[in-house]
Formats: C-alpha cells, sequence, structure tokens
C-alpha cells in the first residue's frame, strides 16, 4: 500500500511522472507540478483518453475548443483523445498532484 | 468539471455507486461507504483488477491471502483479478469515498 500525498520527489526542477499502473489497457500515474506549465506555442494532443484529478494544489487547463478551467483538490475531468489542450498555470508556492488515467 | 468531494448522496442506507469513465476497457467509479461492510461470509473475487484509493474517511481490507490494510485519505493499492477480499470495516461516522479504477 502506498499513499499519493506521501514520498513527493525533491527535485522538481522539472514535473516528475510516475507509473502507479501500467497495462494494457491503462496506465495510471501520478505526476507534480509546482509551477510548471505546457510550453507557450503548440498543444498537447494525446492519442488516448485521459481522466486527470487534481488531489492537491491547483492548475488551469487551457483547451482550443472550449473554455479554460480552473481545477482545484477533488476537481477532475475527462481529456478526449485529441483534444487540444494545455496546462497554463499550476501554483508556484506548492506542490501540485495530478492523479490521471490514461485509456482508449 | 466535477469535484469528486461534492454533491454527496443525501441517502446512504446502502453503499452508494456512481460511474465517472464506463468505457470499452476501463471504468472509473466513486463509491460512497458510511459503516457499510461486505457481508460477514464469503468474499470478494472480481473478474478484473481494481487500482482503488481512499480519498476521504477511513476503511478496512481484508484479504484471504495477505494480511488485512487500513486506508486513510490519499492511500491506494492494487487488487488483482480473482484475489479474494472483503471490505471489512469503513468509518461509521463520515463518508468514505472511494476512487475505483477496473481494468484487464
Amino acid at each position: 500500500m502506498s499513499n499519493l500525498f506521501e514520498k513527493l520527489p525533491a527535485d522538481l526542477s522539472s514535473e516528475v511522472f510516475e507509473n502507479l499502473v501500467d497495462s494494457k489497457d491503462v496506465k495510471i500515474e501520478r505526476i507534480i507540478s509546482k509551477g510548471h506549465i505546457s510550453p507557450e506555442s503548440g498543444w498537447y494532443e494525446q492519442d488516448s483518453n485521459e481522466w486527470v484529478m487534481v488531489m492537491q494544489g491547483a492548475a488551469e487547463i487551457t483547451f482550443a475548443d472550449r473554455p479554460a478551467v480552473n481545477l482545484k483538490a477533488g476537481d477532475y475531468l475527462e481529456i478526449k483523445a485529441l483534444q487540444k489542450h494545455k496546462v497554463s498555470w499550476t501554483a508556484p508556492d506548492v506542490e501540485t498532484i495530478w492523479l490521471a488515467v490514461h485509456f482508449n
């Protein structure tokens, strides 16, 4: 058994991605951000669907085709495959912990 | 966007299961317990793997083949398909909110 809020990485010079489950059909990962944002230009377009929840901290996700959303602890949404998006803000002073489930 | 801690059901006379994602390969659900436990006799043996995390509250899961675990907010574990288990305790005085991801 592990705890999603514990054993945070000391080095957050870049975002940290950790696989919790990596199976044939699904990948579950913990992501730790601290002020990190997506590159200014371009969008993420992922091949798989992503269900994502903020567990701690705060973030903003911007989309090409819908209004931006601000997320706090417990907020979740589904990002469909190929839906253009970017993380446009994360809290600079605390670790933002994400739980992401990737699936087809 | 929704929040996992909000819109809790008023009627908790039995556990409440809500699908957040129900796709071909994965089912993500929120489960609300309040003092509910598995039946005294028998075990759950699920056909699919389950990754489960307690988001709020507290619970105990008992296994046929390994020591019981006590879970608090943020604690997660994977229950393999066909692994015999039961929920042997949940907090009686607060809602225990589970996030469960079922996959093959």
